[in-house]
């Protein structure tokens, strides 16, 4: 956490236009510096960013180019690189999609249980975009890492991390995080914080993803609801401290 | 509302970009489960919805194209559809595109009392996105419904609703929503949620404006300005009971 | 601040995906009516707006197009218009529109000390949407005031004002405010409702911008973190009296 704030790493992102503004702020909050465009400019942009998020949440055509723009670029130089497939499994262009975009070789692929399990290819149930996984998450992390190269994150009640070889379980978070539109899209914009100052290590996934899951366990203790839970669980972010982050920690090998 | 929380309805919404996302936000806190494409992929994620509402917020060409997939498909398979006619009135084309998709049946017109009052033929006097009503809005609302076939709601300081045949008079609310933008999309989110629960019926629709309503007469109680009224809303509207509703609706024929 | 409330302009935006609902938001709460439209009906609906606001945050070439044609129609008819170009400096592309943009003859030219040090020639640093300018901001407004006619803002932990002849340097505000993504796009709508409401002068403009930094720093007594602070911002700019605006505004000539 310490090394993202020291870094303040520039972070692009393509992502959904419903929960955009909490990726900035989140981005903000855990130590980065967030920037959003698909247009013309999305090349350059992502040449001078330390990381790049792509979320397909309400893809079309137009942006669609432009997340393999991104990624394009991003691969060419470098960059790490994210992608939250969210919706894979909903429809067939979404699936189809991010199957594409799986194919440019991101650094981290992080979707829920459902999605994941979809592109695994071991099954799993996705509705709109919520959903539900195989009940064994664990091997489709760690499935997909393997057919893929990236490491894959796959959110829920308990979250799974795996570079193929190593798979963690992360038991940190709160139930209200459900109740939220967008603490998914919130979590690629922190992963993607981490792997722009730390660069491709599951370390830096697990440790992002942890950090956002105790940083809501602070903020649920402070809200009366899934409004006010999501101003406290970014105050909660940019207030988390080392010393709570290590006494709360919760992740062990799968 | 129980009814609506046992569904867990998917809803699809084609709407704005100003207040996509406190329609999300609201819809869960309702019971529903969000779900918004405007892409390649409307048709498929409305056929696995429960309901789509449709709001012309800052349409463009493109969108506009995508609203008219989403209600020909829903309208194909029987899917209860809403639409939130934006802005009709201020602009000629706002009226034409809402007429236009007036003529698909939308279940449910939702709009405030100058968009009804222009769209049913009586006038109204609409100033961007904001309006007054003619002064006789229960005549709107029956006159509008009577003509297309849809149930009709008016919202302003009094709300009405009517299929036409009835109209209801829906005294529940507070000012404080005229001062945060996109309270009036977000009721149309709620009403998704229970038309996607319940089905066509003029009282479940009643219903959704009147929860809506109270949470915001709770949330107003517990809040110092638009700025924290927004989240004790969302708040409110999640931890809604029949106790509190049974004691505050205030609802009765025109 | 009377002024602006007993007109209740409304104001046309074309702004970026990330950050237009606190940008509609807060207009409300300074006294504007908002409206937000990058589509067909651009010209016709800023026909009917006392003051146009364009910001590219998050531009593409439709909405670039549409842009154009908000400041043509403004142009034409005599309505107070803004340009905020986000980014400027970061990428050629947003460099180029920003300077196409500025050939147009905003009323207010308003950005970071980096963006408004590019565009003035003295030079600045741009990292994706953040930046740092030159020493000497109060230079940059004013050479930048004086090659195109505009009123120049340039934000930063001082802001300054310049219209090419007087330049003010208005010490209000707090470092939170750099914590928040979009803060800046919400100076630009409030001083898009000050010349609405009062036409091109350059104390509309420090008075608006002031006004916003003096809510900031009432809400920052009020917050827990950037989280909370929002809301408590929009209060505070809600609540805002004359007289705590007397007590607290500290502007003076550069």
């Amino acid at each position: 956490m310490g090394r993202v704030r020291a870094a303040r790493p520039l972070v692009h992102h393509i992502t959904n236009y419903v929960t955009v503004n909490d990726c900035a702020n989140v981005c903000i909050c855990a130590g980065g510096s967030p920037v959003m465009t698909d247009g013309e400019d999305v090349a350059d942009m992502v040449a001078i960013s330390s990381a790049t998020v792509v979320n397909i949440g309400t893809l079309n055509a137009r942006t669609v180019a432009s997340m393999e723009v991104a990624f394009g670029t991003a691969s060419g130089k470098g960059i790490p690189m994210l992608l939250d497939p969210v919706g894979a499994g909903a429809t067939t262009y979404r699936t189809e999609v991010a199957e594409r975009l799986m194919g440019m070789h991101p650094t981290v692929i992080k979707g829920n249980a459902g999605e994941i399990g979809v592109l695994s290819g071991l099954g799993g149930d996705v509705k709109g975009v919520d959903s539900h996984g195989s009940s064994d998450v664990a091997s489709a992390v760690e499935t997909l890492a393997r057919a893929t190269g990236s490491i894959v994150v796959a959110t829920g009640e308990t979250d799974y991390v795996s570079d193929g070889s190593v798979t963690y379980r992360l038991e940190n978070g709160t139930d209200m995080l459900g109740n939220v539109s967008g603490t998914g899209c919130m979590v690629s914009s922190v992963v993607g914080c981490y792997i722009g100052a730390c660069g491709r290590s599951i370390e830096a996934v697990a440790s992002a993803v942890t950090a956002f899951n105790i940083a809501a366990e602070v903020a649920v203790t402070r809200c009366g609801g899934p409004g006010t839970f999501r101003p406290a669980l970014l105050d909660a972010m940019f207030n988390l401290d080392g010393e709570t982050l290590d006494d709360r920690a919760r992740c062990e090998r799968a």
